[in-house]
């Protein structure tokens, strides 16, 4: 019998697990598959993946869905699940969660047919986020830089989500805090908020930095603008993959790089897990 | 000959190594010994012990001097210099800075004819050494707490030097912060800083944190006390040896530790290493 | 002769006699018309408004252009211009800026044939002025509540750019802050930022604040949402006429008000003056 | 018959009418002498002197006690009341509190077998009350400076109570803090608290500030002093009489001035009557 207050949570990482926790603890019942080699508590059902779907109305996808468009996305579980018509089948009546849909949908027209809800498009999903990838950044710098950041000449490059979050943060804990952007309002936010402001073109005339945080997804911190800056600053790239930063001349230059990738699965998932699950209740209210 | 403006800088750890490149770097002539295993630049020179002093009227010890009361702390060497008569004959007519002295000064009746000066014991050292600790504290809480300190609940027991860098530097991440104290003035202080103020003796009454941190060098944290905690808890003890936790009772209770010493050296050498520099200036001016 | 470095700032109120010293301080030569009964330094040239505008490329007009649609904004003068075809005649070739424009290019078809730029509708003008509108609430505030702010509950309805710019300094003066909001991102946002958040229509069952600012230009605050306050509430109304108040209901029900406008060019004319001077430049150097 | 949950508030200003609401409101009785001129809600018994102190054991006196060591400080009632042996007879057996009691204990030799609390020697009442300075202080900023404090230079001149608090509220509207002392650990917590330092000697040479607060008790604002800053600063003296301000030279150097005196009492009345109740409770369950 399907029950309309049962979850199945399918593959995934630690977010995911955290997520089958938090909404087991809530009081429903949770059916959860691709978490064989992580300890998860007694109120969340390990189970195979058919009969948590046929239990359950809502299902959890994880983010992503895919890795390689090929099969689910299961990182403690050697179990392999194809995302093929088989599995779209399954999911037909069903309420589906995942997290970048996209490749999913290119494995079977079925699912033009299924209600699904991509929590990775929702903004708050990404503000959320932007949460977690700026504290596992100032993590990094703790970690890697020699000083203290509390006094330390900071510089953020571009004012998004994540620069507008990891700004406010550094500020917070008594970095001197330049963020460079381009658009005029943004220079009035920027100094609104107590940082100093620069032209993201200007980034190579603006003095030095102890410690430098991309978030541009662009090949801003190019060679020519790596050659300006003061050799030991610690150069930390949030943007995903490629990146902005030109790795290799950075290296030449004795610049030293973090490229920190999937931030908030690493160091806050089950504050990921709470993003999701709210998303989730939102939309099940909506 | 003695150059007055020259500097031995002997033993220690990173602090010590980055105290002899910065005072270097200011253009005066730094010998150092005990960093066999370290590169240094080649501004500071490498030579031994005796040499070192011979040449220079500034002598830099390491903190602590000395682990054992026996020999000279050289983390960096295989090398082992004894503390006795010998090694303060060397420094008679010299300006000596160490770090916690009184071991040394037990090891020979000269040193009461030194010119000294424990940089430990400068309030200002204390104050900015605090600074790193909450780095370093924070570090650990972004690296074992699966949530975001932002939006999280922290409990800060203690209001000394490091509780009101620590809780000025959650609150600037965004934490909701509280802080146990003992004296009215400094409830008056937590809440003006935005604080939650609650009273050391009530913390088990005082509902449940996500992540607590121990300033308090004294047995609070006790199986009483850990026993009323939500298990889970992270508690990250900062107090020096032996700390104010019950470590095993945690444990059994399901209460996650951290026991994290010496976090400035560890986190932020650099900046360590400037502020003694900056201590011996001042000294050297007054 | 034209000079193009030569500037005509003609009426409005203490924002326009702040910029006419400002540019002039910068070394460009300014003439003002519209400022008889204000004390300007001697480097601004006071003169008639058709002298200014012939000796000028450059004409700055006051924000608004004009209250009623027919005579030139001016409150330090007794002289009357009229809005006509006469005046736009006088400015064919100049580049003429000014705030809320609209009404004056009603007066004259030849508006639409002459370079102009409106100051107000500029983003950056915007947001700095948020910043003036928020210190000026503050000031209100601290005046007229009994209490501190520091410690005190605030409300702030709304998270446009004056709800986001007070939050943030009420929460720096040490305020515990509830933010109203409607959009899922906007909760994410607000909660980031360490303020609490609720849902505008849930603003009556929220709990009791100390001060309540109301920042939406829609009349939120009616009878019944002013019955369920607590008396004594002071509320701070900032959205511009009519504002979001029933004011008669809450002096009724013992609710004491305050309707903050045009609080820029009270609380901070020389800021204001420098927002728009700001502009002008780089409007001029596009 | 004497009610040991009753109080008596004699004299006094708006904090004391204050406090005579908030205990009411926790349900004890409250006689109030002194207020002919203020409204008191119905839950405090206004009454004459000698009544109130015959029904009463806690008596509550003002802030200070005294102004001139004669009569007693009743701002709101024409009647004069003498301290003198009389009135130190009716206190016998009595707990008094009341605010700088030195002159009164001049007045009569029994004041030394009476039971009296001075509250404002409490340190926690000498920080709360720097709240309220700290607000007051910000409010004449906003109204007599013609910028913003937001992005504005701010000189906090002293470290002390209030300089501490006004120097962290500043920076949390977004002003450019500097604060000057003379202890190395002061300088110490003035940069971990994200301002700038400078020594107090060297407040000439530090460069130009838009508005400058004096929190010293001391002619630190002397005419050389003044003669080097910039015409046009504001200059805000919080420091009680005589000031730390040589008036007539900023007059006449056309630096504008304010002494802001008493500004608790002022700004907040209800905060510090809140600040002396909790006193009062917590010395009576000590």
């Amino acid at each position: 019998m399907v029950d309309i207050n049962s979850f199945a949570v399918l593959g995934g990482d630690k977010r995911q697990a955290a997520l089958a926790e938090s909404i087991a603890a809530d009081g429903y019942t949770v059916y959860a598959w691709g978490f064989d080699r992580l300890d998860l508590s007694e109120s969340v059902r390990k189970t195979d993946l058919a009969e948590a779907v046929s239990k359950c109305v809502n299902i959890v996808l994880p983010l992503p869905v895919t890795q390689d468009g090929v099969f689910l996305n299961a990182k403690y579980t050697d179990e392999k699940v194809r995302l093929d018509e088989g599995l779209a089948e399954l999911m037909l009546h069903k309420q589906v969660f995942g997290g970048k849909m996209g490749k999913l949908f290119a494995t079977s027209d079925l699912w033009y047919s299924i209600d699904t809800c991509d929590y990775y498009a929702r903004e708050e999903f990404a503000v959320r986020n932007a949460i977690a990838t700026s504290e596992g950044a100032i993590e990094i710098a703790v970690r890697e830089y020699a000083g203290t950041l509390n006094g330390g000449r900071c510089l953020v490059a571009g004012f998004g989500r994540i620069g507008k979050a990891l700004a406010w943060m550094l500020r917070g804990m008594g970095a001197h805090v330049t963020v460079s952007a381009r658009k005029p309002e943004d220079f009035a936010w920027i100094e609104l908020y107590g940082y100093e402001a620069i032209h993201t073109d200007h980034i190579g005339h603006s003095g030095s930095y102890d410690v430098v945080f991309n978030t541009i997804p662009a090949m801003v911190f190019n060679r020519r603008l790596l050659a300006k800056m003061r050799p030991g600053t610690l150069l930390i790239d949030l943007a995903s993959e490629p990146g902005g930063v030109d790795f290799p001349s950075a290296g030449e230059l004795g610049i030293p790089t973090v490229h920190a990738l999937s931030l908030p699965g690493k160091v806050a998932p089950k504050a990921s897990g709470e993003i999701i699950k709210n998303i989730i209740y939102s939309v099940m209210e909506e």
